[in-house]
């Protein structure tokens, strides 16, 4: 289906460009704002049109502006008009020339109500008789639905069952955020809209990209290929902030807030579709809208996954007052929506492994200002005593780059290069130098040391996606596809975060540090402790500190429980020291590793913080597989391989992932995997278990059922073997398995019982103290 | 053998620091000073012995002070008497006290001619006789070896032969640089060492060890260890500098300088040893210095070898007149010796794998500063505008550690921790605050910036570094097995570089930028290009810009033909190409790789130059094997794994090595390893070739001998072959192999044609302009 609707985008645009010269009559395109009394469409969405017939007039095309609303006629007409009479033209119109062509515009404007089907109907006939009464043929239809979510359902379903222009001319649906408040939700509302309109029909909106600097992140790296070939990657950017800040706090909105909070708000949307523009490979050929959009989708697929830990909040103090106040909640009532967030992103691919990406976001800061900034790393080395050091061209200052997208102390939007970096090529027919602002520093260095270009006209961001719906400039848009895959990222994050209690902020240049974030090993955390004031969470669990690392017994063995941050910390460190313990007595340690979900914690905790564990001398043993190609990610292999493996140094000899896979089968028994397996460990971990099977073949009361796993005599010939239990979870079946005696048919695990090695039973507090 | 020296030194030890208790009769230790009228002995030297008379005597040990040299008696005796005459003591000796020990120190002391062994024999009886009268027991005997290298052995011979303390009482030999000119001459020189003394006699003075910044780095570490132990990794550390800076020239000694140049003068030796002190794992107990020694060569073990590209070299443009002024050249002479290098060290541990450690000294540079410093790298985000940054608190400031070894603006030794990192211990009986110095800014930050503290009472290196011998401290020396190691670290770059052009730089404040130098993929360069005046290499090849990349025909099929770094380049990017078409069309593409030296610049500019490469979908194949184990460094597989697997994500299950290994047996006929290969490669990758044999034992006329390999019939299956041929050394066999005709049985090579693929040469000049 995207190949056909390719195809389809393709034609209609080429219709559009080149089709008035092959037609005899002239065409008219007409736009129907929806919300035309709204608040958007009187700041923004009426200039964005008089911009469009400024730019279009003259060009073979005839329009008419539809403003179309709720409100009655009269109201509706005395609204626009009073909007009409205050459109402005560019700087470069003489005034006499802008009147006339104001005069023209709103001649070609109306204000009409549209509620019912009827109304539509009505509105699609006065189209069609108007056309041919002016002897034009009819190019499109532009309907821009600058209205509430709950309303596009309706509105959509109108458009298309009594709205649509006549066959040859096109039809576009401009939609505007929010688009769904997660997975689920987005995914309706696009169902929805998926049955009134084809994808090439709709063009949703995100503002932040028609902002001039935003518009410019792809041309930049286009027309900079040379310098930034070699620049824009894990090996030169140390790494990448996209930032929005603001003073305001949101009095007036907090019901929409309330339900939104910062990062579905501004983050999900705004400054993803940003890191998106500075993360994905460049197409070749960048007019080439859908190849754009679909490298776009590939970044998305290469963002790690977030997690609670990925995010702090904050929210500043006097948000849950104003909530009380405008939708009248107790004053018990404490909100958690967030009002400020700082996310960790990481993108899992050659060019970005490793390269934090900072999305930051708040209200009431201490500033007004939007940017993106790329800082290069220092892989310079000065000789001279920095007294020495010229600033525009010594390699040891910051080299960035910053799209600034406005406000701040700049005060215009800007794209700015450190000299010491390279002259960036930037259209000169519409961006120039900044004049200089001595005394004006950004981001760590004068203004001076930068190339800094402005745009030699402001446009705002809505008359240039206007004209970009016009010219079928499909990639400054949010597709489903891309919509979804952002929501798909999003929405994990939000879920886990939904009982997160945010830090309070007094708010503005009060906030001192209190919300300067650090990031270590991907997590992230507030870089000051929280202040005196606690804000109880929901979950009145014990804390930390109220125990120690508790030693006990559990079915007679060791048992070490603890919260599980220090329980995978003493778990890593005790395999850590049987396998030096082990190199040093047999020159190699062998480590069977179970699959799921609880060890990957244990994996990470290896692969980051154990750097004399002797890998090049261990073995990598399953202790069971699930049987699925070792590419599935329902692999035990693949978990180890994602979360241990590609961080360590393990060589490839060393690493034994179980043959569960031969011949293009899963698990055959005449493919005799268990066979083969077993005299692999045979060959270089003599057990001595002659005639016992070493390796078999289960099933499991989960899916996939059928397993490959050691057997119980194999693993009770190990030195050690550690059992996690972590989780909520498995309090049931630990306090089951605690009266088990020895069933090891019913209870595996109860069989567990080494034969001259040491068993020790790891639980965190959440399984054991049920 | 380290195992006994190891247990004689604690035994030896163990008899200096507390047998005296257990004895009868009190112990006398000898001292006797070779070289003893030289610069070295008349600044540093006897001042150290005297510093160690003052803080031993009535301690209960007995000392006799013998300085020797070649110098006649009496010449020397008048040279002595005004050297003792000058000593001083610590500012906390009151002058009367300090002139009372003075004196005694006088009476202690001797000088006499040593020469010929019958000196030796004299000086031994002397030493005795004197012991008995005086009732004593003799402990042992010290004797420094001041003298240049040529007269180690002959010293050694006469100390080993004549001059050894009776049974019972130790002796210590102490060596001061240089410890030969490179490996081969330090083995020699070790080896005629070892001849005479056994490894704990022999104490090889460093210096730089003496001082008391760099002392304390080890102790530093061991008693910061709480807050080091998270930061001091790869995770946090973003460089380590090590910088020994100097304004003087060399003038008067360049006789032994343009032998040994800036490498061997400083870095071999000194930022050597303080780089492993700052890389080195901490053994658990500090006090322990065998395991310090043994932890220091296991650092020396990961440092990953130089290349050419690891260096870049200056030389003060007077210094080449000096060399001909002093040496008696002529005017014609162009001394290649560097006083200027910067080298960039990687690490290949897990602790500090892609942590670039700069070395960096030079003479006649703008400032004399010596210094280690961390610079740790920036994880944190800072909300508030730069300008509400608290200096001494963001963590979005600098944050370092300097081992501030000497001079610079500050001016004395010190250790420097940034404030927003944490507050340091050190042991205060020794190290005190520094006193604030308003204006003074250090490394990007005021000093106040910085826990800065620098010790109590200055004391010289060779102060320490005396009572450091006589503690029997050896971890404070440079054994023999560590000197080799640092040898085999330098060797081959030093080798590398021999005929190296230096750059010229005009010296002090004019340097300007001239020495900068940037890293990049490992290579180190100058950042500016050479200016005007070229210096021609010893080379007068074409430059690379004569030419540029060569498409011609060679044995019919296209030959493309460049400069190595270019051609490398070409060909990945031409791999890269083929797997991206591959994995459009087919899903996966499957890659053979060769082994040997050639393509192992191929493997490092995949691994480092293509963010794009589909690796995921990438078999790895091999196309020829030696027949030994897979670890085995001669292994083709190996090379592949350090040079290619471990910097990209092949899954494991992509990677085919080929299976040379069986039943521990190596290429064994009944192991079948060449059936297991082809099904491997049958299953995923069907050739079409039933019937043919796809793998085959071969013999090779180059050691190992025996191989094994992809078939012609299977190669010649492939849709693109690569033949690399690098380096003068295939020079002639391109020659030869471009008149042969079709000839597999004696030049397999010419039985490369692929049925309906493609055959591609890529040859390097050096291979193909014959």
């Amino acid at each position: 289906r995207p190949g056909v609707w390719k195809m389809l985008m393709a034609a209609v645009c080429v219709a559009l460009l080149s089709g008035l010269q092959a037609q005899d009559l002239p065409g008219q395109v007409s736009i129907i704002l929806l919300g035309a009394t709204g608040d958007l469409a009187r700041k923004y969405l009426w200039q964005g049109l008089f911009h469009l017939y400024l730019e279009e007039v003259g060009k073979g095309h005839h329009f008419r502006f539809h403003g179309a609303a709720l409100t009655s006629t009269e109201q509706g007409q005395e609204v626009i008009a009073k909007v009409l009479e205050s459109l402005s033209c560019p700087r470069d119109v003489a005034p006499g020339h802008c009147a006339e062509l104001k005069a023209q515009f709103q001649q070609l404007s109306e204000y009409r109500q549209l509620k019912t089907p009827e109304d539509y109907l009505a509105l699609s006939k006065d189209i069609k008789a108007q056309v041919e009464h002016e002897g034009l043929r009819e190019t499109g239809r532009i309907f821009y639905l600058s209205v509430p979510p709950f309303a596009y359902v309706d509105i959509a379903r109108n458009i298309n069952s009594s709205c649509r222009p006549g066959p040859g001319a096109w039809l576009r649906v401009v939609l505007e955020k929010p688009f769904g408040h997660d997975l689920h939700s987005a995914q309706q509302l696009a169902a929805e809209l998926g049955s009134f309109f084809r994808e090439e029909e709709m063009y949703r909106v995100d503002h932040y990209l028609g902002k001039q600097v935003v518009a410019q992140i792809l041309p930049f790296r286009d027309q900079n290929r040379a310098a930034l070939d070699g620049l824009w990657n894990r090996h030169h950017v140390e790494r990448v902030e996209v930032v929005m800040k603001e003073t305001l706090d949101v009095e007036g909105r907090t019901s929409f807030y309330e339900e939104y909070g910062v990062i579905r708000d501004v983050l999900q949307n705004h400054l993803t579709e940003v890191l998106t523009l500075v993360a994905m490979e460049l197409p070749v050929n960048m007019s080439n809208a859908e190849a754009v959009l679909q490298h776009k989708l590939r970044a998305f697929a290469a963002l790690r996954g977030l997690q609670r830990h990925s995010a702090v909040l904050g929210q500043y103090q006097a948000y849950s007052g104003q909530v009380r106040g405008e939708l009248q909640k107790p004053d018990s009532f404490h909100s958690l929506t967030p009002t400020f967030a700082g996310i960790l992103i990481h993108i899992d691919n050659l060019r970005w492994e490793s390269v934090p990406f900072i999305l930051m976001s708040g209200k009431v800061l201490d500033e007004r200002v939007s940017y993106v900034r790329i800082l290069f790393k220092n892989q310079a080395f000065c000789v001279q005593s920095e007294k020495h050091w010229v600033a525009a061209q010594s390699r040891c200052l910051p080299r960035q780059i910053i799209f600034y997208i406005g406000h701040g102390e700049l005060g215009s939007p800007a794209v700015l290069v450190s000299r010491n970096l390279f002259r960036p090529a930037l259209p000169s027919a519409s961006w120039k130098e900044v004049e200089g602002r001595p005394g004006l520093r950004l981001f760590g260095l004068p203004l001076s040391d930068y190339y800094a270009y402005s745009p030699v006209r402001e446009q705002d961001a809505y008359s240039l996606l206007i004209s970009h719906i016009f010219h079928c400039r499909k990639d400054s848009f949010v597709t489903t596809e891309n919509l979804l895959a952002s929501w798909v990222f999003w929405t994990p994050l939000l879920d886990s975060l939904a009982h997160e209690v945010p830090r309070l902020y007094p708010g503005g240049a009060e906030n001192g540090q209190l919300l300067d974030f650090g990031f270590s090993g991907g997590h992230l955390s507030f870089s000051q402790p929280q202040p005196e004031q606690l804000v109880p969470g929901p979950d009145s669990a014990p804390l930390p500190s109220d125990f120690q690392v508790l030693r006990a017994k559990y079915r007679e063995s060791p048992l070490i429980s603890a919260w599980p941050e220090e329980l995978i910390a003493r778990l890593a460190g005790d395999i850590e020291a049987a396998a030096m313990r082990a190199v040093r007595r047999f020159g190699e340690f062998h480590l069977a590793l179970s699959g799921g979900s609880s060890p990957v914690a244990l994996f990470q905790q290896l692969a980051t913080g154990h750097y004399s564990f002797p890998w090049a001398h261990t073995h990598l043993w399953l202790v069971d597989e699930r049987c699925v190609p070792l590419w599935d990610p329902e692999s035990n292999f693949q978990g180890l391989q994602t979360h241990l493996l590609q961080h360590v140094r393990v060589p490839h000899y060393n690493v034994h992932p179980m043959p569960v896979h031969r011949r293009q089968r899963l698990c055959a028994e005449e493919d005799q995997g268990t066979q083969v397996y077993a005299e692999e460990i045979s060959a270089l971990s003599p057990a001595g278990l002659d005639g016992e099977q070493l390796v078999v073949l289960t099933t499991s009361p989960s899916s996939p059922h059928r397993r490959m796993s050691l057997s119980l005599p194999l693993i009770n010939r190990a030195r050690k073997v550690a059992v996690l239990v972590m989780g909520r979870m498995k309090r049931e079946i630990a306090m089951l398995v605690s009266r088990v005696g020895h069933e090891p048919k019913k209870w595996p695990i109860s069989g567990v019982l080494p034969d001259s090695g040491q068993l020790v039973w790891y639980m965190d507090y959440d399984a054991f103290l049920g």
